[in-house]
Protein backbone atom coordinates (compact mmCIF):
# COMPACT_ATOMS: atom_id res chain seq x y z
CA UNK A 1 0.00 0.00 0.00
CA UNK A 2 2.72 2.15 -0.70
CA UNK A 3 2.85 1.89 -4.41
CA UNK A 4 4.52 5.39 -6.16
CA UNK A 5 1.14 5.76 -8.21
CA UNK A 6 -1.77 5.43 -6.97
CA UNK A 7 -3.14 1.76 -8.93
CA UNK A 8 -6.42 2.93 -10.62
CA UNK A 9 -7.79 -1.14 -10.88
CA UNK A 10 -9.61 -3.42 -8.93
CA UNK A 11 -8.55 -6.63 -7.36
CA UNK A 12 -10.22 -9.54 -6.22
CA UNK A 13 -7.87 -12.18 -4.24
CA UNK A 14 -9.96 -15.06 -3.34
CA UNK A 15 -9.26 -17.68 -0.97
CA UNK A 16 -9.43 -20.85 -2.65
CA UNK A 17 -12.73 -23.15 -3.37
CA UNK A 18 -15.08 -20.50 -4.64
CA UNK A 19 -18.59 -21.85 -5.69
CA UNK A 20 -18.74 -22.52 -9.04
CA UNK A 21 -22.70 -24.45 -9.27
CA UNK A 22 -24.42 -22.27 -6.88
CA UNK A 23 -24.64 -19.61 -5.13
CA UNK A 24 -21.55 -18.50 -6.94
CA UNK A 25 -21.36 -15.02 -4.96
CA UNK A 26 -17.69 -14.72 -5.25
CA UNK A 27 -17.57 -15.02 -8.97
CA UNK A 28 -20.12 -13.20 -9.76
CA UNK A 29 -19.23 -10.07 -8.08
CA UNK A 30 -16.36 -10.71 -10.04
CA UNK A 31 -17.84 -10.81 -13.37
CA UNK A 32 -19.98 -7.81 -12.57
CA UNK A 33 -16.53 -5.73 -11.92
CA UNK A 34 -15.12 -7.10 -15.34
CA UNK A 35 -18.47 -5.52 -17.12
CA UNK A 36 -20.83 -8.07 -16.80
CA UNK A 37 -22.40 -8.45 -20.44
CA UNK A 38 -18.92 -6.68 -21.74
CA UNK A 39 -16.82 -8.56 -20.05
CA UNK A 40 -13.55 -9.66 -21.90
CA UNK A 41 -11.69 -12.40 -19.07
CA UNK A 42 -8.27 -13.86 -19.66
CA UNK A 43 -7.33 -17.11 -17.16
CA UNK A 44 -3.93 -17.79 -16.62
CA UNK A 45 -3.53 -20.95 -15.61
CA UNK A 46 0.57 -21.39 -15.43
CA UNK A 47 -0.31 -22.24 -12.16
CA UNK A 48 -2.40 -25.27 -12.18
CA UNK A 49 -1.10 -29.22 -13.33
CA UNK A 50 -4.96 -28.93 -15.16
CA UNK A 51 -4.45 -26.35 -17.83
CA UNK A 52 -7.32 -27.05 -20.38
CA UNK A 53 -9.56 -28.74 -17.71
CA UNK A 54 -9.20 -25.94 -15.41
CA UNK A 55 -9.75 -23.05 -17.94
CA UNK A 56 -12.82 -24.67 -19.15
CA UNK A 57 -14.40 -25.05 -16.23
CA UNK A 58 -13.64 -21.26 -15.80
CA UNK A 59 -14.62 -20.24 -19.18
CA UNK A 60 -18.26 -22.56 -18.32
CA UNK A 61 -19.08 -20.48 -14.81
CA UNK A 62 -17.64 -16.75 -16.44
CA UNK A 63 -19.99 -17.40 -19.82
CA UNK A 64 -22.85 -18.78 -17.48
CA UNK A 65 -22.45 -15.63 -15.65
CA UNK A 66 -22.81 -13.31 -18.49
CA UNK A 67 -19.16 -12.36 -19.56
CA UNK A 68 -18.90 -11.67 -23.29
CA UNK A 69 -15.64 -13.67 -23.99
CA UNK A 70 -13.03 -16.09 -22.15
CA UNK A 71 -9.71 -16.45 -23.39
CA UNK A 72 -7.14 -19.24 -21.98
CA UNK A 73 -3.34 -17.72 -21.67
CA UNK A 74 -1.38 -20.17 -20.26
CA UNK A 75 2.72 -19.46 -20.36
CA UNK A 76 4.54 -22.92 -19.57
CA UNK A 77 8.25 -21.12 -19.14
CA UNK A 78 10.04 -18.18 -19.01
CA UNK A 79 10.85 -18.23 -22.50
CA UNK A 80 6.87 -18.46 -23.04
CA UNK A 81 6.32 -15.67 -20.79
CA UNK A 82 7.84 -12.94 -23.47
CA UNK A 83 5.83 -14.35 -26.56
CA UNK A 84 3.85 -11.60 -27.70
CA UNK A 85 1.08 -14.02 -28.53
CA UNK A 86 0.38 -14.25 -25.18
CA UNK A 87 1.84 -11.06 -23.78
CA UNK A 88 -0.42 -8.87 -25.73
CA UNK A 89 -4.15 -10.29 -25.34
CA UNK A 90 -3.54 -8.70 -21.61
CA UNK A 91 -4.09 -5.63 -23.10
CA UNK A 92 -7.39 -6.00 -24.70
CA UNK A 93 -9.51 -7.81 -21.99
CA UNK A 94 -11.24 -6.18 -19.42
CA UNK A 95 -10.38 -9.00 -16.45
CA UNK A 96 -7.37 -11.42 -15.84
CA UNK A 97 -8.13 -14.34 -13.61
CA UNK A 98 -5.30 -16.18 -12.35
CA UNK A 99 -6.38 -19.65 -11.62
CA UNK A 100 -4.76 -21.88 -8.42
CA UNK A 101 -2.29 -24.24 -7.98
CA UNK A 102 1.67 -23.77 -6.72
CA UNK A 103 2.10 -20.01 -6.41
CA UNK A 104 6.02 -21.08 -6.61
CA UNK A 105 5.05 -21.80 -10.52
CA UNK A 106 3.55 -18.27 -10.73
CA UNK A 107 6.49 -16.64 -9.34
CA UNK A 108 9.42 -18.58 -11.47
CA UNK A 109 7.54 -18.46 -14.61
CA UNK A 110 6.07 -15.02 -14.85
CA UNK A 111 7.41 -12.56 -12.42
CA UNK A 112 9.67 -10.43 -13.90
CA UNK A 113 9.16 -11.33 -16.98
CA UNK A 114 7.17 -9.03 -19.96
CA UNK A 115 3.56 -11.14 -19.03
CA UNK A 116 4.43 -10.65 -15.76
CA UNK A 117 4.65 -6.42 -16.17
CA UNK A 118 1.72 -6.51 -18.75
CA UNK A 119 -0.28 -7.79 -16.05
CA UNK A 120 0.98 -5.06 -14.14
CA UNK A 121 0.67 -2.46 -16.92
CA UNK A 122 -3.47 -3.99 -17.68
CA UNK A 123 -4.02 -3.46 -13.61
CA UNK A 124 -2.40 0.18 -13.66
CA UNK A 125 -4.38 0.80 -16.49
CA UNK A 126 -7.85 -0.35 -14.90
CA UNK A 127 -8.41 -3.92 -15.72
CA UNK A 128 -9.27 -5.97 -13.14
CA UNK A 129 -7.10 -8.36 -11.92
CA UNK A 130 -7.94 -11.48 -9.45
CA UNK A 131 -7.08 -14.94 -8.52
CA UNK A 132 -7.94 -17.85 -6.76
CA UNK A 133 -5.70 -19.56 -4.19
CA UNK A 134 -1.93 -19.64 -5.73
CA UNK A 135 -3.78 -16.95 -7.76
CA UNK A 136 -4.45 -14.73 -5.05
CA UNK A 137 -0.65 -14.99 -3.49
CA UNK A 138 1.00 -13.96 -6.56
CA UNK A 139 -0.58 -10.29 -6.59
CA UNK A 140 1.24 -9.29 -3.83
CA UNK A 141 4.87 -7.75 -3.61
CA UNK A 142 5.48 -10.19 -1.04
CA UNK A 143 4.35 -13.78 -1.93
CA UNK A 144 3.49 -16.50 0.55
CA UNK A 145 5.23 -19.13 -1.06
CA UNK A 146 4.52 -22.01 1.33
CA UNK A 147 4.31 -23.23 5.25
CA UNK A 148 3.44 -25.59 7.64
CA UNK A 149 -0.51 -25.43 8.93
CA UNK A 150 -0.39 -24.87 12.62
CA UNK A 151 -2.33 -22.28 14.83
CA UNK A 152 1.23 -21.03 16.51
CA UNK A 153 3.74 -19.10 15.23
CA UNK A 154 7.47 -20.76 15.09
CA UNK A 155 10.55 -19.75 13.20
CA UNK A 156 11.14 -20.98 9.76
CA UNK A 157 7.65 -21.93 9.43
CA UNK A 158 6.79 -20.22 6.32
CA UNK A 159 8.79 -18.33 3.16
CA UNK A 160 8.15 -15.45 0.90
CA UNK A 161 9.38 -15.18 -2.62
CA UNK A 162 8.60 -11.87 -5.10
CA UNK A 163 5.27 -12.19 -6.41
CA UNK A 164 3.75 -9.48 -9.13
CA UNK A 165 3.85 -6.92 -7.05
CA UNK A 166 -0.02 -5.80 -7.68
CA UNK A 167 -0.38 -5.23 -3.57
CA UNK A 168 2.19 -3.38 -1.90
CA UNK A 169 2.57 -3.73 2.02
CA UNK A 170 0.39 -6.77 2.19
CA UNK A 171 0.69 -10.29 1.88
CA UNK A 172 -2.07 -12.49 1.34
CA UNK A 173 -2.80 -15.82 2.30
CA UNK A 174 -5.63 -18.32 1.00
CA UNK A 175 -7.26 -21.32 2.88
CA UNK A 176 -7.19 -19.33 6.22
CA UNK A 177 -9.58 -20.78 7.94
CA UNK A 178 -9.69 -24.48 6.28
CA UNK A 179 -5.65 -25.01 6.88
CA UNK A 180 -5.45 -23.79 10.18
CA UNK A 181 -2.38 -21.23 9.02
CA UNK A 182 -2.73 -18.60 11.56
CA UNK A 183 0.65 -19.65 12.76
CA UNK A 184 2.14 -19.36 9.49
CA UNK A 185 0.70 -15.93 8.72
CA UNK A 186 1.92 -14.74 12.50
CA UNK A 187 5.38 -15.52 11.83
CA UNK A 188 5.49 -13.90 8.75
CA UNK A 189 4.43 -10.68 9.97
CA UNK A 190 6.39 -11.23 13.01
CA UNK A 191 9.74 -11.48 10.03
CA UNK A 192 8.12 -8.49 8.28
CA UNK A 193 5.80 -6.30 10.75
CA UNK A 194 5.83 -3.60 8.12
CA UNK A 195 3.68 -5.38 5.98
CA UNK A 196 0.07 -5.96 6.60
CA UNK A 197 -1.01 -10.31 7.01
CA UNK A 198 -4.29 -10.62 4.95
CA UNK A 199 -5.92 -14.46 5.53
CA UNK A 200 -8.31 -14.89 2.95
CA UNK A 201 -11.35 -17.63 3.78
CA UNK A 202 -12.28 -20.30 1.31
CA UNK A 203 -15.33 -19.18 -0.86
CA UNK A 204 -14.21 -15.34 0.50
CA UNK A 205 -12.82 -12.44 -1.69
CA UNK A 206 -10.63 -9.88 -0.13
CA UNK A 207 -11.59 -7.10 -2.70
CA UNK A 208 -9.05 -4.18 -2.74
CA UNK A 209 -10.38 -0.72 -4.54
CA UNK A 210 -7.42 1.44 -5.93
CA UNK A 211 -4.48 -0.26 -3.58
CA UNK A 212 -5.94 0.75 -0.46
CA UNK A 213 -9.69 0.20 0.53
CA UNK A 214 -10.39 -3.48 1.52
CA UNK A 215 -14.50 -4.64 1.26
CA UNK A 216 -15.41 -8.74 1.63
CA UNK A 217 -17.50 -10.59 -0.65
CA UNK A 218 -18.39 -14.41 0.04
CA UNK A 219 -18.96 -17.07 2.13
CA UNK A 220 -16.38 -16.83 4.75
CA UNK A 221 -14.02 -13.75 6.56
CA UNK A 222 -10.59 -12.18 5.91
CA UNK A 223 -8.33 -12.12 8.88
CA UNK A 224 -5.86 -8.69 8.98
CA UNK A 225 -3.11 -9.43 10.94
CA UNK A 226 -1.60 -5.59 11.79
CA UNK A 227 2.18 -5.98 13.19
CA UNK A 228 2.47 -2.06 13.10
CA UNK A 229 2.83 -2.16 16.93
CA UNK A 230 4.62 -5.90 17.67
CA UNK A 231 7.18 -6.71 19.35
CA UNK A 232 8.64 -10.14 18.94
CA UNK A 233 11.75 -12.35 19.01
CA UNK A 234 11.47 -12.91 14.90
CA UNK A 235 14.87 -12.11 15.12
CA UNK A 236 16.48 -14.30 17.76
CA UNK A 237 14.49 -17.45 18.18
CA UNK A 238 16.60 -20.48 17.27
CA UNK A 239 15.05 -23.13 15.03
CA UNK A 240 11.63 -24.54 14.74
CA UNK A 241 10.55 -23.03 18.32
CA UNK A 242 7.24 -21.34 18.89
CA UNK A 243 8.11 -17.27 18.42
CA UNK A 244 7.48 -14.79 21.18
CA UNK A 245 5.00 -11.89 19.67
CA UNK A 246 3.30 -9.48 21.91
CA UNK A 247 0.43 -7.12 20.63
CA UNK A 248 -0.22 -8.60 16.71
CA UNK A 249 -3.74 -6.74 16.32
CA UNK A 250 -6.33 -8.52 14.37
CA UNK A 251 -9.24 -7.44 12.61
CA UNK A 252 -11.70 -10.01 11.59
CA UNK A 253 -13.74 -8.71 8.31
CA UNK A 254 -16.87 -10.99 7.28
CA UNK A 255 -18.69 -9.95 3.78
CA UNK A 256 -20.43 -6.92 3.66
CA UNK A 257 -17.68 -5.41 5.94
CA UNK A 258 -14.54 -2.72 4.95
CA UNK A 259 -11.43 -1.75 5.93
CA UNK A 260 -8.89 1.02 4.63
CA UNK A 261 -5.64 1.10 6.01
CA UNK A 262 -4.97 4.60 4.64
CA UNK A 263 -8.07 6.18 5.94
CA UNK A 264 -7.10 7.66 9.21
CA UNK A 265 -3.79 7.04 11.74
CA UNK A 266 -5.77 6.63 14.66
CA UNK A 267 -6.54 3.19 14.57
CA UNK A 268 -9.01 3.50 17.01
CA UNK A 269 -11.33 5.56 14.16
CA UNK A 270 -9.90 2.75 11.65
CA UNK A 271 -11.83 0.15 13.80
CA UNK A 272 -14.85 2.03 14.16
CA UNK A 273 -14.86 2.24 10.19
CA UNK A 274 -14.28 -1.25 9.56
CA UNK A 275 -16.65 -2.51 11.92
CA UNK A 276 -19.32 0.04 10.83
CA UNK A 277 -20.55 -1.32 7.72
CA UNK A 278 -21.79 -4.63 9.59
CA UNK A 279 -22.78 -2.71 12.90
CA UNK A 280 -25.21 -0.50 10.82
CA UNK A 281 -27.48 -3.82 10.06
CA UNK A 282 -30.44 -3.96 12.78
CA UNK A 283 -29.95 -6.68 14.85
CA UNK A 284 -31.90 -10.11 14.39
CA UNK B 1 -8.09 -11.69 37.72
CA UNK B 2 -10.63 -9.79 39.72
CA UNK B 3 -10.82 -12.11 43.14
CA UNK B 4 -12.12 -10.35 45.83
CA UNK B 5 -9.08 -11.97 48.00
CA UNK B 6 -6.34 -12.10 46.24
CA UNK B 7 -5.69 -16.48 45.88
CA UNK B 8 -2.04 -17.41 47.30
CA UNK B 9 -1.66 -20.72 45.16
CA UNK B 10 -0.24 -21.29 42.15
CA UNK B 11 -2.16 -22.98 38.66
CA UNK B 12 -0.97 -25.26 35.58
CA UNK B 13 -3.47 -25.03 33.00
CA UNK B 14 -2.01 -27.90 30.45
CA UNK B 15 -2.82 -27.75 27.30
CA UNK B 16 -3.54 -31.79 27.12
CA UNK B 17 -1.05 -34.08 26.08
CA UNK B 18 1.75 -33.21 28.23
CA UNK B 19 4.44 -35.46 27.76
CA UNK B 20 5.09 -38.07 30.47
CA UNK B 21 7.63 -40.56 29.18
CA UNK B 22 10.68 -38.08 27.62
CA UNK B 23 11.01 -34.53 28.02
CA UNK B 24 8.68 -34.50 30.69
CA UNK B 25 9.23 -30.51 31.28
CA UNK B 26 5.46 -29.77 32.06
CA UNK B 27 4.59 -32.44 35.06
CA UNK B 28 8.80 -31.97 36.35
CA UNK B 29 7.90 -28.57 36.60
CA UNK B 30 4.38 -29.73 38.51
CA UNK B 31 6.34 -32.09 40.76
CA UNK B 32 8.88 -29.20 41.46
CA UNK B 33 5.87 -26.53 42.38
CA UNK B 34 4.16 -29.11 44.56
CA UNK B 35 7.33 -29.72 46.68
CA UNK B 36 9.56 -32.26 45.30
CA UNK B 37 10.15 -35.27 47.32
CA UNK B 38 7.42 -33.48 49.44
CA UNK B 39 4.66 -33.39 47.09
CA UNK B 40 1.62 -35.06 47.77
CA UNK B 41 -0.58 -35.07 45.08
CA UNK B 42 -4.33 -35.69 45.08
CA UNK B 43 -5.47 -37.10 41.34
CA UNK B 44 -9.04 -36.15 40.29
CA UNK B 45 -9.59 -38.88 37.51
CA UNK B 46 -13.48 -37.65 37.16
CA UNK B 47 -13.34 -35.83 33.67
CA UNK B 48 -11.75 -39.46 32.33
CA UNK B 49 -14.03 -42.19 31.29
CA UNK B 50 -10.69 -44.29 32.30
CA UNK B 51 -10.77 -43.86 35.82
CA UNK B 52 -8.22 -46.09 37.17
CA UNK B 53 -5.87 -46.59 33.84
CA UNK B 54 -5.13 -42.61 33.91
CA UNK B 55 -4.46 -42.16 37.52
CA UNK B 56 -2.12 -45.32 37.50
CA UNK B 57 -0.57 -43.40 34.17
CA UNK B 58 -0.20 -40.33 36.69
CA UNK B 59 0.88 -42.18 39.71
CA UNK B 60 3.70 -43.80 37.85
CA UNK B 61 4.91 -40.16 36.24
CA UNK B 62 4.94 -37.99 39.32
CA UNK B 63 6.61 -41.21 41.56
CA UNK B 64 9.04 -41.37 38.69
CA UNK B 65 9.72 -37.59 39.34
CA UNK B 66 10.14 -37.85 42.59
CA UNK B 67 6.15 -36.99 44.33
CA UNK B 68 6.14 -38.83 47.99
CA UNK B 69 2.56 -39.85 47.56
CA UNK B 70 0.16 -39.96 44.98
CA UNK B 71 -3.82 -40.46 45.89
CA UNK B 72 -7.08 -41.11 43.74
CA UNK B 73 -10.36 -38.99 44.14
CA UNK B 74 -13.26 -39.85 42.04
CA UNK B 75 -16.22 -38.12 42.44
CA UNK B 76 -18.48 -40.22 40.02
CA UNK B 77 -22.08 -37.89 40.83
CA UNK B 78 -22.90 -34.70 42.89
CA UNK B 79 -23.33 -37.09 45.93
CA UNK B 80 -20.26 -38.38 45.52
CA UNK B 81 -19.25 -35.04 45.89
CA UNK B 82 -20.56 -34.48 49.19
CA UNK B 83 -18.15 -37.63 50.76
CA UNK B 84 -16.55 -37.01 52.99
CA UNK B 85 -13.66 -39.49 52.70
CA UNK B 86 -13.70 -37.75 49.24
CA UNK B 87 -13.48 -34.08 50.34
CA UNK B 88 -11.21 -34.17 53.42
CA UNK B 89 -8.19 -35.44 51.56
CA UNK B 90 -8.17 -32.31 49.65
CA UNK B 91 -7.22 -30.42 52.74
CA UNK B 92 -4.00 -32.50 53.30
CA UNK B 93 -2.81 -32.69 50.11
CA UNK B 94 0.28 -29.92 48.32
CA UNK B 95 -1.28 -30.55 45.21
CA UNK B 96 -4.35 -31.30 42.76
CA UNK B 97 -4.02 -32.74 39.39
CA UNK B 98 -7.29 -32.66 37.13
CA UNK B 99 -6.83 -34.94 34.23
CA UNK B 100 -8.13 -34.44 30.75
CA UNK B 101 -11.46 -36.23 29.69
CA UNK B 102 -14.77 -34.59 29.54
CA UNK B 103 -14.44 -30.73 30.99
CA UNK B 104 -18.69 -31.17 31.42
CA UNK B 105 -18.92 -33.78 33.40
CA UNK B 106 -16.41 -31.62 36.04
CA UNK B 107 -18.60 -28.81 35.55
CA UNK B 108 -21.60 -30.88 36.25
CA UNK B 109 -20.30 -33.29 39.12
CA UNK B 110 -18.22 -31.13 41.01
CA UNK B 111 -18.88 -27.33 40.37
CA UNK B 112 -20.54 -26.18 43.72
CA UNK B 113 -20.12 -29.10 45.74
CA UNK B 114 -18.70 -30.06 48.90
CA UNK B 115 -15.66 -31.15 46.87
CA UNK B 116 -15.56 -28.19 44.28
CA UNK B 117 -15.54 -26.02 47.35
CA UNK B 118 -12.48 -27.90 48.91
CA UNK B 119 -10.39 -27.44 46.10
CA UNK B 120 -11.33 -23.59 45.86
CA UNK B 121 -10.05 -23.82 49.66
CA UNK B 122 -7.37 -25.50 49.24
CA UNK B 123 -6.35 -23.42 46.01
CA UNK B 124 -6.84 -20.70 48.11
CA UNK B 125 -4.63 -21.77 50.93
CA UNK B 126 -2.15 -21.80 48.82
CA UNK B 127 -2.50 -25.65 47.25
CA UNK B 128 -0.78 -25.85 43.67
CA UNK B 129 -4.06 -26.97 41.79
CA UNK B 130 -3.18 -28.36 37.66
CA UNK B 131 -5.46 -29.63 35.34
CA UNK B 132 -4.81 -31.04 31.44
CA UNK B 133 -6.88 -30.53 29.06
CA UNK B 134 -10.68 -30.69 30.45
CA UNK B 135 -8.31 -29.92 33.82
CA UNK B 136 -7.16 -27.03 32.93
CA UNK B 137 -10.73 -25.65 31.13
CA UNK B 138 -12.31 -26.42 34.76
CA UNK B 139 -10.06 -24.17 36.50
CA UNK B 140 -11.79 -20.75 34.96
CA UNK B 141 -14.79 -18.73 36.60
CA UNK B 142 -16.07 -19.55 32.88
CA UNK B 143 -15.14 -22.78 31.52
CA UNK B 144 -15.09 -23.26 27.56
CA UNK B 145 -17.52 -26.32 27.56
CA UNK B 146 -17.13 -27.29 23.64
CA UNK B 147 -16.94 -26.02 20.16
CA UNK B 148 -15.94 -26.22 16.66
CA UNK B 149 -12.91 -25.78 15.56
CA UNK B 150 -11.03 -23.84 12.31
CA UNK B 151 -9.84 -20.54 12.41
CA UNK B 152 -12.80 -18.01 11.99
CA UNK B 153 -14.53 -17.05 14.75
CA UNK B 154 -18.60 -17.52 13.86
CA UNK B 155 -21.52 -17.12 15.56
CA UNK B 156 -22.91 -20.01 18.04
CA UNK B 157 -19.49 -21.86 17.89
CA UNK B 158 -18.71 -22.43 21.12
CA UNK B 159 -20.14 -23.06 24.76
CA UNK B 160 -19.69 -21.45 28.36
CA UNK B 161 -20.23 -22.82 31.39
CA UNK B 162 -19.72 -22.53 35.23
CA UNK B 163 -16.24 -24.06 35.74
CA UNK B 164 -14.42 -23.87 39.45
CA UNK B 165 -13.57 -20.29 39.27
CA UNK B 166 -10.32 -20.48 40.81
CA UNK B 167 -9.52 -18.22 38.02
CA UNK B 168 -11.72 -15.06 37.40
CA UNK B 169 -11.20 -12.50 34.15
CA UNK B 170 -9.89 -15.38 31.71
CA UNK B 171 -10.84 -18.55 30.00
CA UNK B 172 -9.17 -21.33 29.44
CA UNK B 173 -8.86 -23.41 25.83
CA UNK B 174 -6.37 -26.26 25.44
CA UNK B 175 -5.24 -28.07 22.56
CA UNK B 176 -5.05 -25.03 20.69
CA UNK B 177 -2.55 -24.81 17.75
CA UNK B 178 -3.73 -28.96 17.57
CA UNK B 179 -7.14 -28.09 16.85
CA UNK B 180 -7.19 -25.01 15.33
CA UNK B 181 -9.10 -23.54 17.87
CA UNK B 182 -8.01 -19.41 16.96
CA UNK B 183 -12.10 -19.28 15.81
CA UNK B 184 -14.02 -20.94 18.97
CA UNK B 185 -11.91 -18.54 21.48
CA UNK B 186 -11.99 -15.33 19.70
CA UNK B 187 -15.78 -15.95 19.47
CA UNK B 188 -15.91 -16.55 22.92
CA UNK B 189 -13.92 -13.27 23.54
CA UNK B 190 -16.18 -11.28 21.05
CA UNK B 191 -19.20 -12.55 23.02
CA UNK B 192 -17.20 -11.63 26.26
CA UNK B 193 -14.75 -9.52 25.79
CA UNK B 194 -13.97 -8.58 29.96
CA UNK B 195 -12.53 -11.87 29.66
CA UNK B 196 -8.88 -12.64 28.28
CA UNK B 197 -8.95 -15.56 26.42
CA UNK B 198 -5.93 -18.29 26.91
CA UNK B 199 -5.42 -20.44 24.28
CA UNK B 200 -2.69 -23.35 25.43
CA UNK B 201 -0.88 -25.81 23.59
CA UNK B 202 -0.47 -29.04 24.15
CA UNK B 203 2.76 -30.19 26.48
CA UNK B 204 3.10 -26.48 27.78
CA UNK B 205 1.36 -25.20 30.43
CA UNK B 206 0.12 -21.70 31.65
CA UNK B 207 1.10 -21.10 34.96
CA UNK B 208 -0.36 -18.30 36.70
CA UNK B 209 0.78 -17.09 40.25
CA UNK B 210 -1.46 -15.22 42.50
CA UNK B 211 -4.25 -15.32 39.98
CA UNK B 212 -2.49 -12.79 38.20
CA UNK B 213 1.25 -13.24 36.78
CA UNK B 214 1.58 -15.89 33.75
CA UNK B 215 4.38 -17.81 33.06
CA UNK B 216 4.73 -20.47 29.99
CA UNK B 217 6.63 -23.84 30.58
CA UNK B 218 6.94 -26.64 28.05
CA UNK B 219 7.16 -27.36 24.08
CA UNK B 220 4.15 -24.87 22.93
CA UNK B 221 3.16 -21.42 23.00
CA UNK B 222 0.27 -19.39 24.56
CA UNK B 223 -1.72 -17.74 22.57
CA UNK B 224 -3.79 -14.78 25.26
CA UNK B 225 -6.45 -12.44 23.31
CA UNK B 226 -7.29 -9.80 24.45
CA UNK B 227 -10.25 -7.79 23.45
CA UNK B 228 -10.54 -5.11 25.98
CA UNK B 229 -10.61 -2.19 22.72
CA UNK B 230 -12.47 -4.94 20.79
CA UNK B 231 -15.08 -4.00 17.89
CA UNK B 232 -17.66 -7.01 17.36
CA UNK B 233 -21.08 -7.68 15.78
CA UNK B 234 -21.37 -10.20 18.31
CA UNK B 235 -24.57 -9.22 19.31
CA UNK B 236 -26.02 -8.62 16.00
CA UNK B 237 -24.36 -11.61 13.97
CA UNK B 238 -27.06 -14.06 12.22
CA UNK B 239 -27.09 -17.73 12.83
CA UNK B 240 -23.93 -19.36 12.30
CA UNK B 241 -22.03 -16.55 10.28
CA UNK B 242 -18.18 -14.97 10.70
CA UNK B 243 -18.44 -12.82 13.07
CA UNK B 244 -16.84 -9.25 12.38
CA UNK B 245 -14.11 -8.32 15.24
CA UNK B 246 -11.89 -5.52 14.72
CA UNK B 247 -9.16 -4.56 17.42
CA UNK B 248 -8.29 -8.37 19.27
CA UNK B 249 -4.68 -8.12 20.81
CA UNK B 250 -2.70 -11.30 20.68
CA UNK B 251 0.17 -12.56 22.58
CA UNK B 252 1.93 -15.55 21.90
CA UNK B 253 4.31 -16.57 24.78
CA UNK B 254 6.47 -19.38 24.13
CA UNK B 255 8.44 -20.78 27.10
CA UNK B 256 10.06 -18.71 29.32
CA UNK B 257 8.11 -15.89 28.40
CA UNK B 258 6.19 -14.10 31.44
CA UNK B 259 2.58 -12.20 31.08
CA UNK B 260 1.07 -9.87 33.68
CA UNK B 261 -2.14 -8.71 33.29
CA UNK B 262 -2.51 -6.55 36.22
CA UNK B 263 0.94 -4.84 36.43
CA UNK B 264 0.43 -1.53 34.45
CA UNK B 265 -2.34 0.09 32.65
CA UNK B 266 -0.24 1.20 29.79
CA UNK B 267 -0.28 -1.78 26.93
CA UNK B 268 2.87 -0.87 25.68
CA UNK B 269 4.80 -1.18 28.95
CA UNK B 270 2.76 -4.67 29.36
CA UNK B 271 4.12 -5.79 26.04
CA UNK B 272 7.48 -4.47 26.63
CA UNK B 273 7.55 -6.53 30.01
CA UNK B 274 5.94 -9.85 28.03
CA UNK B 275 8.54 -9.60 25.57
CA UNK B 276 11.43 -8.66 27.93
CA UNK B 277 11.83 -12.33 28.96
CA UNK B 278 12.55 -13.67 25.81
CA UNK B 279 14.70 -10.85 24.14
CA UNK B 280 17.03 -10.71 27.32
CA UNK B 281 17.90 -14.16 25.74
CA UNK B 282 21.34 -13.65 23.26
CA UNK B 283 20.57 -14.03 19.69
CA UNK B 284 22.21 -17.50 17.89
Amino acid sequence: MQAPTPPLGTLFAIGGAEAKLRRRTVLEAFVAAAGGSDARIAVVSSASSLGVEVVEVYRGVFTSLGAREVISLRPESRTQAQDPDLVEPLGKVSAIFLTGGNQLKLSSLITGTPFGEAIQEAYQRGTLVGGTSAGASILAEHMIAFGAGGSTPKQRMSQLSAGLGLLRGIMIDQHFEQRNRYGRLLSLVAQSPSLLGLGVDEDTAAVIHDGSRLSVVGRGAVTVVDGQHLISNAFAAKRTTPLLMSGAVIHILPAGSQFDQTADPDPEVLEARAAEAELRKPGS
